[in-house]
């Protein structure tokens, strides 16, 4: 059953290394798609050359796939619209694109995170500052490192949206052969999910620095999915979601990326550097846990929801734990139930 | 609370590398340890150079670790018996202890798998052979690479057991600082959940094969879980013992480690050998995939469970079905929510 009413002309705003991606999975799709990127150089490199070649090297970007800087322009007549601005910029960038955005088309969400102060997941921003009914967004959320996407090699995906309809629209507006997104209507759950899984893969990479193994890779992966899944049902989300595509998929994709950046600075921390030297070390490139555990632990503080894990990555980063420290954190807590 | 019933002088029953390393777990855990190995030269090494030089080579034994070849001795005492004789053999090894095995002391079950023809698990074998109460069998079951445990780094894992208490009697009995266990009443979860990940990991080492990428392998693992889930489900057990420890941990560790069996296999066969010719490659060695293809798609036939990923590593395996063939059938499924 083909839904009647599948977007098909799509802008898709910003165009980093996901935003490009998606653009092209979209044009993939069948789609037309126009990619707004705020730089002239970036628009020009995809129109001319038919590749961005500053955030997505390499890869050929379909004819369906149109740029521009003027987001005026890119949403004019867009049945849809992605939203992949960096989170931290969301809530600044929503305000500029607020009064163009056309009425009652779905709202992608591409971003993750939660709003340091406010406890804002990155859909509910983009509700208050658009001024939206939250049963337009979509939040698309899964085991997506996107040079794999961009090579066509195969992965699923989940899209959450409160209306079912919305996400099945948009499921159809984006799958491929080698894209494959399924449904669901917890969009807290993939939120939360999706922000959690930067704490732990930060965790993993400090206990990667430290030589500790598979075994504790793995635990730390099982165990902070499940303080994870605490905080979500604390604030109202499905515990299968955190099994699935959006938790599960995308922490598992996560923590298994040599490049990550959450695993690079963990392995820095492990080694005995501070958070800022750590940070300097990255070229000044912020690994998302760093911000991650800050606000996922303001949360947990404000639903009382023990969170031991994170607790220990937060203490890593801002109160001078050691990192060896963080696995006794995690290993001596008293003997319980799982 | 520390309880009273902690037992203290413990049979393992095999001395292969998981049992030799559960042995040390327990030692270094404060108790005595009688270690039976069927080969004289086994129990000789253990006892004249404190190392299982044949299955765990390089580990030194602690002193509470005797050796014995004489089941009837090792049994002797014992107020606990661990089983880590191989699946395969389970069956025919407890006809055998059957007499010997003292009564109402706990049997903590290491071997993971379902019987084919049967559908039994490794512990329904242990109760119907032994004619033993299932209420006495602890199933340990976790992210448990065993010479990563037996380098003493941290990991945590699952001890399942219909009567609580006699879960955390032996919780207290094997717990160190770099051994945590919890504790779960989920017999079945842990069992079914312990089964299923032979299959997905051979899926992985497949997909491996066919140089697919991490958002294939974590899409995978998802949704692998996901149906070996609903399996579980279908057969009694609770949804939560897969995002646990004995599912999902045990899992992600052993799709991790590159000496896996079941992932060296898998891309043998992405390689375009066939059944045969992969596992002779391997110098005979079982992939217990292998064999879990074809006990968990029966019981997924029994029950009516549909389960698509382990029907394509079972049609790899048996049917001549194309490795790239196995990622289409993940793949071109009907568009569904998750």
């Amino acid at each position: 059953m083909f839904p009647d009413s599948v977007p098909q002309r799509i802008a898709v705003l910003g165009a980093g290394s996901w935003g490009t991606t998606f653009a092209k999975v979209l044009a993939d799709a069948g789609r037309d798609v126009v990619l707004w990127a705020r730089r002239e150089s970036v628009a020009e490199s995809i129109r001319d050359r038919r590749e961005n070649e500053q955030y997505l090297p390499g890869v050929l970007l379909p004819a369906g796939v149109e740029a521009d800087t003027d987001f005026d322009r890119a949403l004019d007549g867009a049945d849809a619209v992605a939203l992949a601005v960096p989170s931290q910029s969301l809530r600044e960038n929503m305000g500029v694109f607020r009064d163009s955005l056309p009425p009652d088309v779905p709202l992608i969400s591409l971003a993750k995170g939660v709003e340091i102060g406010t406890g804002l997941r990155m859909s509910e921003v983009i509700a208050r500052v658009g001024h939206l009914d939250p049963a337009r967004i979509v939040v698309l959320s899964g085991p997506n490192l996107a040079v794999e996407i961009a090579a066509g090699r195969p992965t699923a995906t989940a899209l959450a949206c409160t209306d079912h309809d919305r996400a099945v629209a948009v499921q159809h507006a984006c799958a491929t052969p080698y894209f494959r997104p399924f449904t669901i209507t917890d969009v807290v759950g993939a939120e939360i999910a999706g922000t959690g899984k930067n704490v732990i893969a930060l965790a993993c990479g400090i206990s990667d620095g430290l030589g500790l193994g598979l075994n504790t890779t793995a635990s730390l992966i099982t165990r902070g999915l499940h303080e994870v899944t605490r905080l979500g049902e604390a604030l109202g989300a499905v515990p299968a979601t955190f099994a699935g595509l959006s938790g599960l998929g995308d922490l598992v994709a996560t923590c298994s990326s040599p490049l990550s950046r959450n695993r690079t600075l963990g392995r820095r921390l492990a080694e005995g550097l501070g958070l800022d030297a750590a940070l300097a070390a990255g070229g000044g490139q912020v690994a998302e846990g760093v911000v991650s555990c800050r606000s996922v632990r303001d949360l947990a503080h404000r639903h009382r929801v023990d969170m031991p894990i994170t607790e220990a990555v937060y203490r890593v980063c801002y109160q001078h734990l050691p990192p060896t420290a963080m696995i006794d954190f995690m290993m001596d807590q008293p003997h319980s139930p799982e």
